[in-house]
């Protein structure tokens, strides 16, 4: 498992994080977080939440600041995601990061078929992907819409493919509270028992703030289910800021960080110290045509900040990943995702959803971008191991050896070390010139398509006890069943 | 002028920073540089070095660390550079950063006429550019070989251009100390005469340490004669680890850090108080090819410490750049690039050469990745901002507007600060998939294409003194024949 050596980066003074905390306790007192869900409503007002029920579009719930700090106190630090390979088990939390792949695009790209709409087959594959990526350790959840299936039921295709393609954690579907407790009984099968299960948990569910300040019914009836299963859920606001939250980072790190609380609050009222991720999904707006935009400088700030946020409250935090508002694999798509995977791995982020495949500001999965992205979240992870200052790190015999104006390569130090010296590209080229045009002038996307292909073709479909497919496809089948009636 | 407000990033902890130091001082003291140079080796062995004049491949001093630290203390924190434009100096070390071309490339590139020996007009033409993007504040040296001149007299060439062309600072020639003095002469007479040009120094030059441990007698003649010129210098090792350096970053480090110190000793010696930059241009060699390699991740973490280093000693510091081993301005090319210059910002470098326009392992100037190299660096300045917290940050008042599940498109803080709030971007595309195909779906380099282009249609060439043109162009019509001779 991934852990940090280089330094969290610190970007904003303490003052400036005890002003965002501030001022986040009057938005919660003051303002409150609308909650269109009566459960929800009846526990916040028990705990000592002022609720007005008539509120317009929705419940309003305002926290005072004491319910808040106490509730989200309950919150564990790390937790343990238990995997059915346990050779794949992860820790969220402290020093920890795991990178899952792209999330929720309806569409999928490649140079090959250029783009189209999802399907299952697109599905299946970057589970394969996500299982054969050695720096994926979170197979994922949507990792793309497989539109050629019914929609009602297409969340039971995903959980068959996460269980039987793959042997690592993964995610759980939030459409609905029904969809979540297919996801959980589905979960329970392989795990042994939704007893079992609730002491291991297996998969990790998205829940989204439709910020500003509300949750809706349906994210609420999932927060619920998996809550009461003690499978660990990530809290994020959505935020493009300038649309969802106002047009300066300040006050929407202010208005994520109350919403988050708020739902974190309310997993611990539900369900006390079960396993919650503050989470983060902070853009910013283009504001001369309104699109979203991502891999911006501000959207990299605020990441920084909003991982300093989660470590003052002792919470895991989930952010960043490869974004990028290209619509092809082409440099902007590199520039951005690379102006967000910096922030991401300086924030030392517990949980990177969208790290691989992520295009076309998250409406595309791209095959060959799963592949540019792992390269950049190799070399990321490299970067965070430090510097090693032993002997063999100074290489002091090394200077003894190779006098002024030498060459290195032969010396007896090089000999030891040179093989795993330095990163190893998967990707990137680095011939001359005229060997890269020997071989055809191709720019990275192409390089890119081929290992995505050998992937696929590399790939081993994980051992699964006969019994336990066979009692996940009969679940899967009464379901299709009834849901179709 | 750039300056930081978002705190620097220290990698690596102090006490690894004075392990570093302290074998620097043993290398210095144990196994020596190397000056190809009489005069330099006479000056060092009167500040107290121990001298071997018979050692191979050049006489080798050996450096006792109390000479170097008194030296180096005399090199002064920050300077300032004069341009023939005073808006445009710029103070080099302290909080500043000063950012610029590329340089060195005997190749240009553009999507148009592909790949190809770079010209005279081609030297212009990225003059121009640098002229034109007011985030370059240092017009460069060698922002590529003019190869259609004769080799003899090109600096000659250069010099007019980047005296005609710009009205910013720029770099010298290092070829030769002839090549030197003919810089200082041209500039004196843009600047008054040798005298006011040493105490309003205009250009930078770069001394590269021919790595290993080894000065040779060019870099020495021009440094001797830009040091009594009072010119500042950047002292920059030239370092692929694994090849010119152990294979090894802790090694690389030391060995960079006792060449810097070295030359940077010596030119204080020469001129004490003389301005100086220290320098560091250290990536690793691709250990499986033997290729340079650009934008990895040992290159980003040695820069960060290069610069705790360089913060150590109380001197300016130069380093990093858009650098990348990628043959075309794809993927790779923006990802390599982003990977040097986020450390680059993160090191609060205060002089950037090859900020814009390096590809190919430096073998060529991109016009396109200019332009893509730029929107980088922008974004990397308003990174650096920080975030303001007042009340128009926080915008508490927009809250009290926009309710739940609201659009803050429409809020009152938003008119006031949409023009404002948010990087606008020079290159990248938000626009949706439908509307991008619609144009042409146009990859970052095509939109790149057609900005340096407008760019160069847009650049209004600097007024001079026709006095002052008509006295450079003899001097250099002169100089051509006595070297032509």
């Amino acid at each position: 498992m991934l852990t940090n050596n280089a330094p969290i980066y610190n970007y904003m003074p303490s003052e400036g994080i005890e002003k965002i905390h501030d001022t986040t306790m009057r938005v919660l007192e003051e303002f409150g977080i609308a909650f269109n869900h009566d459960e929800a409503v009846d526990i916040l007002e028990r705990a000592g939440c002022q609720v007005d029920r008539d509120a317009i579009p929705a419940p309003l719930v305002k926290f005072p600041r004491e319910v808040v700090m106490e509730q989200i106190a309950h919150a564990p630090r790390e937790f343990t995601m238990y995997a059915r390979n346990p050779a794949n088990n992860v820790t969220i939390g402290g020093d920890h990061m795991v990178l899952a792949p792209v999330y929720g695009p309806p569409n999928v790209q490649d140079l090959d078929k250029g783009r189209r709409e999802a399907t299952l087959e697109d599905y299946g594959n970057f589970i394969k992907l996500a299982q054969t990526a050695p720096d994926i350790r979170n197979a994922g959840g949507v990792v793309c819409e497989p539109n050629d299936q019914p929609q009602e039921t297409r969340h039971l295709d995903m959980m068959h493919a996460l269980l039987t393609l793959s042997d690592k954690t993964f995610m759980g579907n939030v459409v609905s509270g029904e969809n979540a407790n297919d996801c959980v009984e589905l979960a329970a099968i392989v795990f042994g028992g939704r007893e079992k299960l609730a002491q291991t948990p297996a998969m990790l569910s998205l829940i989204n703030v439709n910020s500003p300040r509300l949750f809706d019914t349906r994210m609420l009836d999932s927060l619920f289910t998996y809550a009461r299963a003690r499978q660990p859920l990530l809290i994020t606001p959505f935020i493009l800021a300038g649309a969802m939250s106002p047009v300066a980072l300040g006050g929407s790190l202010v208005q994520q960080n109350a919403e988050a609380l708020a739902g974190i609050a309310l997993t611990q009222l539900i369900s006390p110290g079960a396993p919650v991720v503050y989470g983060s999904f902070l853009s910013n707006s283009d504001m001369q045509s309104g699109s979203p935009a991502f891999g911006t400088p501000e959207s990299a700030a605020a990441l920084l900040v909003s991982a300093q946020l989660a470590r003052k409250y002792n919470l895991p935090f989930r952010g960043g990943g490869g974004l990028t508002s290209s619509k092809a694999p082409d440099g902007q798509a590199m520039w951005e995702a690379t102006m967000t995977l910096w922030p991401t791995f300086l924030a030392g982020t517990n949980f990177v959803l969208h790290a691989a495949g992520w295009l076309e500001s998250g409406l595309a999965s791209s095959y060959e971008k799963f592949v540019m992205d792992i390269e950049l979240c190799r070399m990321m992870q490299v970067f965070r191991g430090g510097i090693a200052l032993d002997a063999e790190g100074l290489a002091l015999d090394a200077f003894e050896e190779i006098g002024p104006g030498g060459y290195f390569f032969g010396a007896a130090h090089t000999m030891r070390h040179f093989r795993d010296a330095f990163y190893r590209p998967l990707l990137a080229d680095v011939q001359n010139y005229v060997r890269w045009e020997q071989k055809g002038s191709e720019t990275a996307d192409v390089r890119a398509n081929r290992v995505w292909k050998k992937w696929l073709r590399e790939y081993e479909q994980p051992p699964l006890d006969p019994g336990i497919l066979e009692a996940l496809n009969e679940y899967i089948v009464k379901r299709k069943i009834e849901i179709q009636v």
